[in-house]
């Protein structure tokens, strides 16, 4: 049975794309939660700090003890004892009185506020003079000013960064319960591409996509499986495509942008039972020979030849899916905005990335269309990032505000 | 000895930090090219892609034998043969000739350009008319059009993205010679600091530093080296230190926010022999109480106690020096120009780092300061970047433009 051929736009692709199922969860130690995608909700478990925390060096005070204090009118304390880090403060400090504290330490019950060593002056070991008035609460970290026990401190799908590593190290979380990083297996067909260790003979390319999208699954934080170059023969890319989806949640299949090749994809796909294609060719340039199929509720990309082809849609609709499938929520917008350096023209109906390189120039930053064919692999190593052209416009003035996604 | 207590702004601490010799060269394979940073020059052994190649599905033609063609005067062509992928072209296509030709395909001697397919009729086996005029060169890569044998395709310094990989692969690199991973190593103070699998007592806090500077540093492509946590004790501390420094590039010790332990670090310090102090403290908040030391020709870091000035420091002075003994050439600006929410008061002669989070509104992409005292975990949390206020400046109003760091 012949597949229906079925040009979509980007858009389209992307919700199309949208629709795979979440991976499965695992629990990794805390030091590999770093880039892992949360699976639930973070709860506290107690509050933090757990106790009230010096933020600078200085003496614990009830601030209304300080209230008026000024160069000329200072407010004379009682120094009662110090604090130590890491143990129970043992001291208690009274209206008029004051405790020594390192930051970091506990405050003392009785006190509210820590005045800077900076605005006391010490007139003997048992009295200070406070030249500056305090507020309750300043230069302190109350109880559980950051994060109370039974607070939502994070929410599913966040991605970890440093910081949040940090929360649960605070919390005492030794094991993370995350998203699987999604595996994607990357195979490369073509008749004319051999592997790197070859020397390519007349008519031959070595097999470029395979290094390029293994990367690209890497860094967008999945598990690349790299399994090959296939031959253009309908049998051993069935065989291939069924090995492939056995074993990851994402097929890649790179290199048939010809005709031919093209058709051979789609008919393996058809020989799988359980195989849908939901989209055969995008509306956009470079990239237009892609294929979306849905393989038993997985998905398979087939992807252009054209190594930068295969890298635009990488970015436009791969990327997208396997952050939706890792159970990623969205994140701010990281795009930069920049001005367009010269007049750039677009095909209507079509969406087209442009790459460019991004130059700060005296009247600020500035997105430079990087010269050369579509084809070329320089492009995008000279490129900094791609600009994205909507689909009903037929080009782009100099000066024009374009955002520029980083490559 | 007492070492000099040193107060520096900025932009000198970044110039101390940025004297550290780089790190050493290592070979990696390919599948363990990406992130790394390639140590020497790279230069094309050979000519890419090699052959004269199609870039569409068509028909490989002399242009000339085109000019002038259009839907109402077509140009008749004579096809010779057809190109299969992958093998040397065994036809030569003299004027008034043509040869079906795949994408990727070898173009055949003779012919300098390739036409679609979609403006090309066949009018017999044989025959075939031209709609539309390609020009010498259009549709086809030239044999070296991706890179000249001998031509510096890439620079030393360059941290390889996977179009890089990409490229390594295209040329044959089985393994690239980049610059080693700094180690570093992480070391933790306090004698309120627990590790994270324990239950702190009153007055004790987990070790959240070593978790959140292990994961910042290998995010910024270094080693962590986590070493756990040292008692504020002359003779503890100086052993971990030696040990740290033996088998680190760099060291990270934090913890020491209260005069007491800076003054414990700087002891330290001046115990090693060929350790000397180059800052102690700079203009910066919040971060001023960080140290940095040259430690026979290794960059030593005494960094605040509160973790978000020690996340901070990371940011604005670690990550630099990293990136400098990883031998990294200084890439394009990331940082993401946005509008002020509010106004905010900064203290003059001091550079303040502010936290914000990115809010995209209907006039423009805004930085919206994130509420809370500057020692909460949970501003960094909330925030998606930071922006650095100069040191000259005594506030921003509500809608100036600022440029925000990613966190």
């Amino acid at each position: 049975m012949k597949e229906f051929f079925r040009v979509v736009d980007l858009e389209e692709a992307r919700a199309l794309a949208g629709r795979f199922p979440v991976v499965a969860t695992e629990r990794v130690p805390l030091a590999g939660a770093l880039g892992r995608v949360l699976a639930g909700d973070l709860v506290a478990a107690a509050d933090l700090p757990g106790f009230r925390r010096a933020t600078v060096d200085g003496f614990a005070v009830h601030a209304a003890s300080t209230f008026g204090a000024s160069d000329s009118a200072p407010a004379m304390l009682c120094v009662v004892g110090s604090v130590e880090m890491g143990v129970c403060a043992g001291i208690e400090v009274a209206p008029g009185q004051a405790a020594r504290i390192p930051t970091g330490g506990m405050v003392p019950p009785g006190a509210d506020a820590v005045v800077m060593v900076e605005h006391a002056e010490e007139i003997d070991p048992t009295t200070i003079e406070i030249t500056r008035a305090v507020a309750p609460g300043q230069h302190v970290i109350e109880p559980s000013e950051d994060g109370r026990r039974g607070e939502r401190l994070l929410e599913q799908g966040t991605r970890l960064r440093p910081q949040e590593v940090g929360l649960l190290a605070a919390l005492g979380v030794r094991e993370v319960e995350v998203r699987a990083r999604p595996v994607v297996a990357v195979l490369s067909t073509g008749d004319e591409v051999v592997p790197v260790e070859a020397t390519p003979g007349p008519g031959e390319v070595r097999d470029v996509n395979s290094h390029t999208l293994s990367a690209l699954v890497a860094r967008a934080g999945g598990i690349p499986r790299p399994l090959g170059i296939v031959r253009d023969e309908f049998g051993a890319l069935l065989l291939a495509c069924r090995a492939a989806l056995a074993g990851a949640d994402v097929v890649l299949l790179s290199g048939g942008s010809s005709v031919g090749a093209r058709d051979l994809t789609t008919e393996v796909l058809a020989a799988l039972p359980d195989g849908r294609v939901l989209l055969h060719g995008i509306a956009m340039k470079p990239g237009k020979p892609t294929i979306l199929a849905d393989v038993g509720g997985k998905a398979f990309f087939g992807l252009p030849g054209h190594v930068v082809s295969a890298m635009v849609v990488f970015h436009a609709l791969v990327r997208p899916c396997i952050d939706r499938i890792a159970g990623r929520r969205p994140g701010p917008a990281t795009r930069i905005p920049a001005r367009l350096s010269r007049n750039v023209a677009s095909a209507h109906g079509v969406r087209e990335f442009l790459r460019v390189r991004l130059e700060e120039r005296d009247d600020g930053l500035f997105a430079v269309p990087v010269p050369g064919k579509s084809g070329l692999l320089r492009t995008m190593v000279e490129a900094d990032g791609l600009v994205e052209i909507a689909r009903d416009v037929e080009g782009l003035d100099a000066g024009a505000e374009v955002q520029v996604e980083l490559l």
